[in-house]
């Protein structure tokens, strides 16, 4: 049995989940928020009571002090050297990484190297993993990569067709994201499907942040997103792949930089942007539906237009797959919309159902679970789930591993 | 009997044929290059001679007096008089054409206004049409263009997942192109499968542009080129759709503006970027193949990887619109590489293979023709086609069908 706390450090943020191990049993868990602004807070789940501090917290070696006090101040560990290890999620691991790694100097350079690639957030996670270091000296790390998953791309998938020096000396490429997520849904739905020997499956992972990937036998041969988390399918507030003409268009338009059409891109388009509602499925979905799931005399056309658009797009993502993988047994979705929003589920699977044969049940798909699930009906030629997504037992899972804590 | 002229005019040249309708009989054609240079040449094509003139043409109605004068002294036509009417090529049409038009006042002035869509295109265009309305003052003109075949896709096809008011007030959206030539492979695919009441039709239209084109019942429902002629696959010398983020990033490693970057993304880019070789197919099937067909003993690995991007890239369309279409009756190949690059029409129906059960017959893939043909084998679920395209002829028809010419 070991203990295993699994780290998600922001630049103003740190999410923890401490794991007992091999059991994947959540001790507890909590995020510490607003670190470095005027107030702070810190929020700990144990034995389904919930601990909430408000007070300034000043940097993340702060947050870490609370989070350390208050395991041992819960009863949760009698001393902190019953940490075992602590696995942290990065972003960007670039070509480094096709695996999670055990934490060393050159393992740091490179993650310092890749800030270049993700400055939001490489930066942030060596923030959070320093300070836990220094406040828990004798204790091994391990970084999990959310790239590492789509480090088996051949490069007829990863390259873009730009001039070739861009890619070896710019490191311009596709990387793709939420690699943890798609290799554990993949995992959950190879096991759903009786672990045949092979298997054709398509992740959907459609949060704030959406991607797809193609996993044929368990190995990621294409994903959405590219060379940063913008590219790929419509999301919240993102666009993903559009005209790459149109940024230097609304820079002439809009009198903008291209960093700020950037910030557009990112945090003002998708379905905030269509629809004028909110980033947010769920209010674009209030504009649609009442609360008993009838469509609303005023229904807004471009709350429709916005469900619409992000279907047919997920969809058209689907196909380009279906005709990777030469075939499909199963498409699974899941991350917040994906593990939530029935009716876009609906409207996706029906935009690909005559063409793929793929058929939802009304009712399977309309019921609200935490558990991996199937929606498709008996007439399905592809099986379609919904598989609650878990990142943080991922990285648990390669913590043990790579440390031989299961030896 | 009609004669009608089909003029596709550029900033430095002029293309034309002379059709005899409604037997659609090239009477004459040719090309007016390097207008405004200082040595200019006009060659024209009548009854298998060909006749070039090198000299300076400053202007466009220079160009237009060499034709005129050509098919007088070379007794094509006895007086300018028996020219019925003149189609013109007009690339973009914005939301304003579905069909092809009769030239008046608003025409000109909605072409004139959409010349900020398409900088490069439609000031040439004008240009040309003013100079043969000068020259032959009695004569009709119609507008052909090239994103009308396009105006029959729905919004959530068209619309970007961007801020809506980017739509509404500064046109952003996807036009499409290509669409005379689209128009016109999906009529003679619909035509070779028997005309069907429902027919589902890919077109890949490939050359130095490219654009793929999903036709439901000979209405286009998708097409892959965007607000400009940039998106969608990779081509000769343009990247297509790349994720938006590397531009800002570009502009920042290189410091170049994002005008720039255009540049490079329109012309460095595509299958002379990533080959280093050429944009030309043929120079990089040059260094793949012999003569003979077979491997070259240093086939260069960059021109492999060319080879396999674009295929890749060119499938990945055919599965999305092989779902948009729920299924697809036939996939025709069109334009200077889909008709002639026969390797390459071999790759990208074997990364569609296994999934769509769609098969080439070799022999037939091989042959080389200027004839409509099936290229698939007698297993194949999906008729596969070669249809050299004709934009012209597509141009003399509308010209005769709006004035009536058939009368």
């Amino acid at each position: 049995m070991s203990k295993i706390m699994s780290v998600n450090a922001g630049s103003s943020s740190l999410k923890f989940q401490l794991f007992k191990m091999p059991e994947e049993e959540v001790i507890c868990s909590g995020v510490v928020e607003r670190i470095g602004q005027a107030m702070g807070s810190f929020t700990m789940k144990h034995n389904g009571e919930k601990k909430v501090i408000e007070e300034p917290i000043p940097d993340h070696g702060k947050a870490v002090d609370m989070l350390l006090k208050a395991l041992i101040d819960d009863g949760i560990v009698e001393k902190l050297e019953e940490i075992d290890a602590v696995g942290h999620r990065i972003v960007q691991g670039g070509p480094y990484f096709s695996d999670s790694a055990i934490v060393d100097d050159d393992v740091i350079a490179k993650v310092e190297e890749l800030a270049e690639l993700a400055p939001l957030h490489n930066p942030a996670h060596l923030v959070g993993y320093r300070a836990i270091a220094k406040k828990l000296p004798n204790v091994k790390h391990v970084f999990t990569f959310d790239t590492a998953f789509h480090q088996t791309m051949d490069a007829e998938r990863y390259l873009y067709p730009l001039p070739y020096e861009y890619y070896t000396d710019l490191k311009v490429r596709k990387y793709g994201a939420h690699g943890t997520s798609h290799k554990y849904v993949s995992e959950q739905v190879i096991d759903m499907l009786g672990n045949p020997k092979h298997s054709r499956v398509i992740v959907c992972h459609l949060g704030n942040g959406a991607s797809l990937s193609a996993v044929q036998d368990g190995k990621c041969i294409d994903t959405s997103m590219g060379f940063t988390p913008l590219a790929g399918v419509m999301m919240g507030g993102r666009c993903g792949s559009v005209d790459p003409s149109i940024m230097p268009y609304l820079c002439k338009k809009l009198n903008k930089t291209p960093d700020e059409i950037l910030y557009i891109y990112n945090h003002e388009s998708g379905m905030k942007g269509v629809s004028g509602i909110s980033s947010d499925s769920r209010d674009v979905e209030n504009a649609l539906f009442n609360k008993d799931g009838k469509a609303t005399p005023e229904q807004s056309e471009r709350a429709l237009l916005t469900s619409l658009l992000y279907a047919r797009i997920v969809s058209k993502y689907i196909g380009q797959y279906y005709v990777e993988l030469g075939g499909c047994d199963a498409i699974a979705f899941t991350a917040g919309v994906g593990e939530n929003a029935a009716y876009l589920r609906r409207l996706i699977i029906d935009d690909c159902s005559r063409a793929l044969s793929v058929f939802l049940d009304e009712e399977a798909n309309n019921i609200h679970s935490s558990e991996n699930r199937i929606i498709s009906n008996e007439y399905s030629k592809i099986d379609v789930m919904v598989i609650p997504t878990n990142e943080e037992v991922m990285i648990a899972r390669d913590t043990v591993r790579l440390l031989h804590l299961d030896a």
